[in-house]
């Protein structure tokens, strides 16, 4: 949610060759220990974001905050932890974040007294004009205390001149482009909405009566709630305390545009996303691959964990058999101080071992999600070749990574995008392989059952791969052309 | 390595229903920075002891020791814990432990400065007459400074009248019983062993002229050292600060019995165990089971993580899919406060999800390594059956678990053992599978490469399945049979 | 500063029973490690406010915050703490304030980015309209993150019209009332000011061409700077990055009333206030009450240590001996539990003991600053009879203690103050004195050099004595009426 | 008690220029709160050692021990702290000591489990045989687990062929030489007992029918107990759960000879030794200096605060009158990065600052308890120059240091004693006082009511003035002469 600018990433591996969804939101409405719920949710919504983690209750009267770098295990799992977070409504997020004291500041929900009462509010996604909105707030007199993205809607309401909080809070959700799903708790009940293309996730579930909202479906499932529907794209849902619920479409009905890349990566393989399983598509993309890029080989080699699906998609296509040659480690973390001789033990090396016994003198086919800067690829095939593979034929379960992602997702800049930098067989050489190939765009599309992508009107946004982006880019606009902003700033 | 008795486990999780390798350790001589080596050794022996971890380094004058309370990544991967840690020579270990300041006592390696200079000691196993040698110890005057079993060897060498340190460590041993894989660091060297038996592992590796020793060569690995052997039973090698190796075996040559239960789950796949690929004696497990108890199914479905290897050779003989039919979380950790309301999450639904759109209709055939009390096994079968199987046709890649270990394995007392108390058919319906089968113990020494259990001389200790217990266990029957015990002490 | 409302003190002794400064402030401008002379100059106002303590700096580009929770050394001794606080110029603040993470936020220097660029505030002294001012602001859509009086003042600069930060700055102190010495600091350096009665004190002083400006003058010895001159009340002394100093009166020149309780209590002795060394002016205090107040007896003794200098005049004025009756430990800290039988241990019995050898016998003149809620005064004369002492005579060194102060003082509230509650001759008797005398307010007046207490228009603030409140106290009144405080905010 | 060979300082103060006592011990045995009794007695005892303290407790079944670095307020001030250690018999310790995890080691009570049952033991002393003692046990097979001289007894304890556990102590102080007070507590009781000459105190009181010993008496104060007695030296005090009190004296009679420096500097002023009110002792050093060296001055002023009571004392003799002209900080702490330019802030400018006003233009008398390394004389000299002072005249209320102490208090070593180096007036120049003069060997013996220092026999330990140790002191001499000690090594 935080725009690129802002953010550090501490703990970020450098190894760490992955995109980054950057949150998890979770709220809860009529449950007797609403807060733990919420904990309950965002353990399950951890692989969303890591860093930091926190959870606002409401308990009639008073609204109540904690907030931890870390898990949600280490943060609030704890009798302690609960009884700082008394009510029968919470919400709560996760989030990669800034470490520290002051990081905190940016750790979500994040809440404000207004002068028409309590307004905490969990963000998934990213504005992509805040810098814009944030610099017109201060100069009418605004002070921000965080430099989330996300303030930028709590002092949009609370200067909007309009009467009801409902009213105010839409009237700043329309000065506001990107991404966004969101969980708002006011003194009256929770709201949940998603952006006018419904780019980021947002689900609805229900305990009996008790109204569950989350990111993904995994989340209904550890709570114990039934999945009822996905909030759609431009929808607002209020639910009050007597348990009424209310839609509104307050931006119209434009087409919708969800990310495409929750499918690859982000969302866990047992989320329903868009009415499908998440792991039957990335099986199916697997599959595609086989169709679209076979290869002559012994064994089919899932990169670990997210690789595992669409291997096993692969290999049921192809007849090659499903085999473990890498193992992963569950206990990585930190990065160890090397030893100044001898071989050097790389990140990747810490998480991942290659199952040498079975790899030995075999061809293998190796199956990843997607490469990012290539760095783990390369040494990931190092890895199979020093341990005897003869051919190592690398697949990839997502097209070319060619653009950055300004709707929440981490992405490092451009001139880092292996893809940006170099055509297939340039990125086959770089990674060391005796093959590699991606799946199609339309062969993604088909995996998650459409006929093929439509041009002049995409079904996803699949912009890191098209550089199609949906929504205007205010801010980066504005700092590439200076002046413009400035002229801006002069008329604003 | 602590007897039973001593014991705590803090961060058990009650449901944590699986036998525990009690330590792995790690020991290197020669090498430029020996600390860091051994802390990347140790992290990749991690999966054999989680609560704790410690490290003792010797720069050719002085000892030096640190130890922690966690992962060794928690406490080992700074620059300034390797600053703590100078020399050429260091040895390390991973182990369950109580939490807090006085657990930090039971940390090994263990040190004593003795009048023949300095001892450091890391063990893997478990001294089965212990309490019985540091009774008399005590009775002569020794002060134990932990309730280790170790230590009670650190007593033995300080007491020895022979005049050197190998001397008096060889006649420490000959006193002790059970299990026992020793790394030793004197003033002249480092000592490895393995009691007469070899019931736990030890391997040796070198990275050009430096030695490395680890329990399982996955240490190997991730150090960039080469196997070069197992340590024998019964051996006992000493490396010096020149390189030079001397094997010797003062115990004779018994037939050895090592632990089969580390094919089974303790070992990493990737490592190599008794000449064996521990992932392929893994998958011949599961195609021992299909041959075995075949069932007719749609899926095969393994229980995380450790069920992977024998589910894909039970599919791959059976011709039935391997599908990923339960999602195991990445972030499990400390029980959370559970909601008064709703339904209930377990910690097994914190860390295993079904995978609901897969299994849904299907008959399925799930495959877990071992049941120890049935608790996990009793909700992962519900589990399956609340995501809709038809059947649930359970398959367990060892034979029923009835014994306790008293060789370095954390077990439940026998009466807590589900095995123990039913047969298979009672086990079955306490699970509430349609089919429950486990493989037979010929099964599975066919799997590890003999044609069967020779029962007058077992190839391995079994004694977890068998009860037959390969040593004398003195301290138990001590306990057992008190007057005994007394009369024993009165006659010292 | 914050005002009684929001203030809780979690390590307040219960026994500790004194006024207490709420806060020091220190502030330099043109020293090439200013967060490391800000540091040594907190450290000498520590007595002001031990719970907290803030810095921040300004190195000619961005502004640097740290705070903590506890004393200075504690948290700004270090070269780490002073690498995060680059720059010539910084600021701090030491104050009594709630504990805990979220405490942190109203640890000052309170900072914000405005569009005029940065501000940064420390405050010493209360504003009696801060709730007043603050509801206003928040109907305007301000909004707050701490719980500070202090922050009215930001938003106020933050939402003035004016163009230059310095005119905002007066157009925000215009609407400001009660009692304030400020510190702030802005791209453009320092100002430093003091409210129009000059309540609270504020000093500059000069290291060569630096400028200094503190609370107290023993922060300016400690870092070697010489003493200038008092900020005058109602005087803005601004000071830029060349050195230029300008100082003018925004408000004009009203009569000025500092606090009188400086001299008694909360200054240091070895602090020059009003032009008087406060040491000095308590030995004259002492004196005064050895002139009004005599006693035969055979000792004079302090309770220490602040009855200290009082004492010595009262005993060189007399002829009566000054002698260490009490001796005060200097470990006081937390409360310890107490044992369950035997004699209790008040916090009164862990900080002071009786020198019973000396006592024994003897009639004492027991002399202390003040009584407050009196329950430390009876606990020491207790001690003194249980010491032996014969007959016991106490002096106080000001005039009863009978109201609230709203000028950032912690005071009880009135029904807890004892000389609200009764005469004298019952203070008297509810300590259990023989006799008890305090020295009249004009005795107080003339041991500040006057001749008298102007009765029209008295030279100092003592309203604790007097009830003669120099300011409106706008919250006080609309919390004590709230129907014209509802007036009041329809009205606005 | 450690020797000096062992332990550091890490808070030392490197301007902190005072001997220190080394530790204070604390028992109490039939208290319902054993362990909240000795808490609130250590804190009593808190200036004889400030870096860590422990308690030990007994239940009548189990011993359990607590230890911590820094002060007993911040680790034994809760309930949970209490609750760790139950019971009703208890004892406790403060010291020196390393800091760390570490250092915990050396943290007493020192506690074992022997063949004869537990046994703990708080020690005040130093053993001036214990490396002797050591490396002999070591030779054994003893196996140590602290570097403290204290453990040396238990392993004596442990490993005496007697057969009642008091027979095995008595049996190992028999080889013990140099000074120790202890308190040991048994499954039987407690043991209270001092070396043959007394050097360290003890005293003991009583609750109602509860026994407490402890260092000094103000710690009997604390605890609400009454002063029954001196243990004498060579006295062994057993206590058992019955209250039932024996005294024996296993050593003979000797002439006692206890440490004098108790009076001058280590012991409270409230407390009494040697049947005298420390305070007293302490005025008429003062005013034995005032007779021997009076001086013509305006003021008389003490050093903070040990300096007080001379001061007093020397102010009533000599009819100058006793102000004061340094004010003492109650805050401090650790040392503070000193500013690169602009006057530095030493430590002792961070403890003490001038009181300009009064000694502006004065002519004074500085009275201080001792001179060690001079370091701090020379500052406060300079600091009453810089402060206008026209002369200034030290008075030093003890005999020139001229001999390090080797039982149990932490001297420099003998090159750092300023007087060890040079006579008392190359000692005024060094401090560049007007005059400079210290209370004669004979006065200090007046003050504490002897005629004089009888020279054959003096009455009480005064090595660090006379270099006239009262004990061998075999470990300085084997380090000195290292051949006699390797020829000992042989013999033994």
């Amino acid at each position: 949610m935080a725009s690129p600018d802002f953010v550090q990433h501490p703990y970020l591996d450098t190894d760490g060759d992955k995109l980054r969804e950057e949150c998890g939101i979770f709220g809860v409405i009529g449950a007797r220990d609403a807060a733990a719920v919420t904990a309950l949710g965002l353990h399950a919504l951890q692989h969303r974001g890591q860093e930091a983690a926190g959870i606002t209750s409401f308990d009639g009267t008073e609204f109540y905050s904690r907030r931890g770098i870390g898990h949600v295990a280490e943060n609030f799992s704890t009798g302690e932890a609960m009884a700082e977070l008394p009510g029968e409504m919470a919400a709560g997020h996760v989030r990669y974040s800034t470490t520290g004291g002051a990081g905190l500041r940016n750790v979500q929900p994040l809440y404000a007294d207004l002068a028409s009462g309590g307004f905490a509010i969990a963000h998934n996604g990213n504005i992509s004009n805040a810098m814009h909105l944030r610099n017109d707030l201060v100069r009418k007199g605004a002070i921000f205390q965080s430099t989330s993205d996300t303030e930028v809607i709590i002092h949009l309401v609370a200067t909007s001149r309009y009467p009801t909080m409902l009213d105010r809070f839409v009237d700043a959700l329309r000065l506001v482009e990107g991404a966004y799903s969101l969980i708002v708790m006011t003194n009256d009940g929770m709201i949940a909405c998603r952006d006018p293309l419904g780019i980021r996730p947002l689900v609805m579930g229900k305990i009996e009566e008790t109204v569950v909202f989350a990111s993904e479906t995994v989340a209904l499932d550890i709570v114990g709630a039934e999945f009822v529907r996905e909030i759609e794209p431009g929808e607002l849902v209020e639910v009050d305390f007597d348990g009424q619920i209310r839609s509104t479409r307050p931006f119209g009905k434009p087409a919708s545009r969800p990310c495409i890349f929750e499918h690859v990566y982000f969302s866990r393989p047992d989320s329903i996303s868009g009415g499908r399983s998440v792991y039957s598509v990335r099986k199916a993309i697997g599959e595609q691959l086989a169709i679209e890029s076979p290869a002559e080989a012994d064994l089919v080699i899932p990169v670990p964990d997210s690789g595992v699906p669409a291997a096993i998609g692969y290999a049921q296509q192809s007849g090659v058999p499903f085999e473990l040659g890498i193992i992963r480690s569950h206990y990585v973390g930190r990065t160890f101080i090397q030893p100044s001789d001898g071989q050097r033990s790389s990140s990747v090396a810490r998480k991942h071992n290659a199952n040498r016994a079975l790899v030995q003198g075999k061809r293998i086919i190796l199956i990843d999600d997607s490469i990012v800067r290539g760095t783990t690829s390369l040494k990931i095939v190092q890895m199979m070749r020093d341990a005897g593979a003869s051919e190592v034929h690398m697949r990839i379960a997502s097209p070319p990574t060619m653009h950055s992602c300004f709707y929440g997702v981490d992405t490092p800049e451009r001139s880092k995008l292996l893809a940006a930098q170099m055509d297939v067989e340039a990125m086959r050489a770089f990674i060391q392989a005796d093959s590699l190939a991606f799946v199609s765009i339309d062969g993604l599309y088909r995996a998650v059952g459409e006929e093929e992508r439509k041009a002049k009107c995409p079904q996803y946004c699949d912009a890191c791969f098209s550089g199609d982006y949906p929504t205007r880019l205010t801010d980066l606009n504005e700092r590439e052309n200076p002046q413009l902003s400035l002229l801006g700033e002069k008329a604003a």
